[in-house]
């Protein structure tokens, strides 16, 4: 089941330079580890800005908010989800 | 080069039904000219609504204006066009 | 799985009162039928305007749009659509 | 009588991560308990957000507002109401 | 109980002046009977706009639904509504 | 004349609980001073927030003015002003 | 006392040309009136629209609200007032 | 003196076709007297939309006005315009 | 050259007061030199807010640009800028 | 292949002066080097704002991202990107 999902990531200006280097690494290994199973689909960068446009292939709702809440940078996200299908014109049978 | 295209089709109360099915039919054989060329990457439905969120790979942006302003449901619809690119952490050279 | 979905109703003003009320017959039929069935689980009037909040209950995004678009008031509801779960502090196993 | 109540919880980035953790039992603690009484009849997490979605049974409006701003997070929450009715609809009487 | 209602006029362009006139009169007559019962406790013009703000006094939410969705000018009427209660600082008891 | 007046009070996280609690005192004295008067003619609590909407009855726009920011809680709030005038509806002459 | 009101002329597409100049010269004539009385203190166009921005000086802000919905171009209008006073700082009285 | 300026063109779903070919060729005659006088500095189309982003450089407001409001597409344009200046790191002395 | 000056000014919560008195009495003696030169030709208190509505004679828009940034209390504005013309229908000359 | 680029700076209230005075010479020599080099075509003030219109030339999305995220102010920025493309009535042919 195939869901749009932003994010913008919000970096404050007093961070701590070194952890925040951290926590986006282990955000690049999970959103790999994401990626090779099959789950976060698709990722695009927002030109200009600190923010992509991923498209995340999940069994239900609970599932996709579990992996959101869980990343690492999570609580520097602002995160928009819609629910997308298949459209009906489309050549594929799964969306992809 | 990437864009998410965002299509809303607003239908007018009174048009007439069968030109617009007119329409739709020739938009979607357009459709699957341009998703067979691999221009039109990607389509989706957004839930509950008449509306499409759509991935172009184009090789410039007056390619995706002339493609955008040419479907037959055009005069129809609201488009909102977003660059994107290929995310630095991806496991994929191409972000199909 | 649950949505939030969000219906307002846009009566243009020169619709055919007979007609509209026929649409309003089905809508209702239609509705309680979806009701008995258990996939829309909820619904309430806005106070104060034509809109209502519901909480549907289906096994993919794909089922949710085939029904909100088959409603026979569909070409005069804007719809908003937003993805649930279940609570985490919820004393119940099934969100209702 | 019926209320929509949208709540988004604003954590502050330098928030001692101990009381947070101590707010957030005594407010799960005080949930349970509107929720066992049927008070707080529903509530839903939105996906990708710390944003839940409920559905309030009050005596009256100064009941729910005196509940709302009561909650232990509420200096952290930002709170939508909006009041619902019965549809008329409805197979049910009580809206539930 | 308490309701700030906001309503919105829009006289539509084309809009028979005759039947206009008889709306507003019935309006008018249905405003001066629930404003003598107290339900519609307060009224006041927008300055420059063809919009009111009113307080509502009324037993329950579907009351003040049927009672808005009652009045001759609703069709033509954009409608907010805002839960309200008893301020504490106030030295009066009835919020009046 | 009179003018719908709605307040926010933000709360900063970091303020001084001691001081707020004298300010929130000093706003109370004030606020009940002007009700006397007749000046602040009305408050509600909007359900859920730390608001309220008044109506305020002053000689000129220019009493308004330092009326409210003349409040011990003025620089916390955010103050938006409607000019409002007698509903030509109303079975009142003053408009209370 | 002032208020700075800001008028946005919407033409309907449909509109009787003749009927239109006829009110636009009627409009012109009433605001000469206006403003050689002092009560439409200012005027000046908004580059670019079919808007202006004004200063009135009224008595109160019935007077206001008669002067505004008796324009001849009123029901084309979109208006929104806003209440002004005497800058503080200003070195003339009268804040003209 | 320069000016962005945003123009959005709306075409009336019923607007007469040989009409409005007629409006367009006279509106690019006039646009095209503009750019050779180097009044209209520069124009691009906004890819997906009947939309441009463009640079006037004029004497005054008023010659601004008067310029876009005598296009004759104008009626079925929405216009917005903001005030530019030279930037202080430029190379260049005008602008360009 | 006449521009619409709307000014907000945000005092941060931690400023220290004396600097701020400073900064207010530099902002008012510039502004009055500005007011007697005529450049700042209006100005007007927005009733309930820390705002004022100004219009300014500039003889260009790098001018106007120079003196607002370099306002005392530019570090805490937040300005928005409209430029006016003439009024064809006033009979004023110089929309004074 | 060009963009519309708009960027507004925050500058942050306890920022060391001597610190954000050297990212703003950095920003000046990486600008003026786009410029000369034709990638930056053109930057404008806008009146009133820390904010700047640009309009790049660049071979493709990615370059333009890699571009506005390097810039030394980047961090402090808020930026829009718009894809733009020639005008079909333009007289040029490279929409300069």
């Amino acid at each position: 089941m195939l869901f749009k999902v932003e994010m913008d990531v919000n970096v404050p200006p007093d961070v701590d330079p070194a952890r925040f280097e951290q926590l986006k690494a282990a955000e690049k290994a999970r959103f790999q580890e994401l990626q090779r199973a099959g789950t976060w689909r698709h990722i695009w960068r927002v030109v200009g800005r600190y923010s992509n446009v991923s498209i995340f292939d999940v069994a239900d709702n609970g599932e996709l908010h579990d992996l959101l809440t869980g990343l690492p940078l999570y609580p520097f996200m602002d995160i928009r989800v819609t629910a997308l299908c298949r459209h009906p014109s489309s050549i594929h049978e799964d969306d992809r």
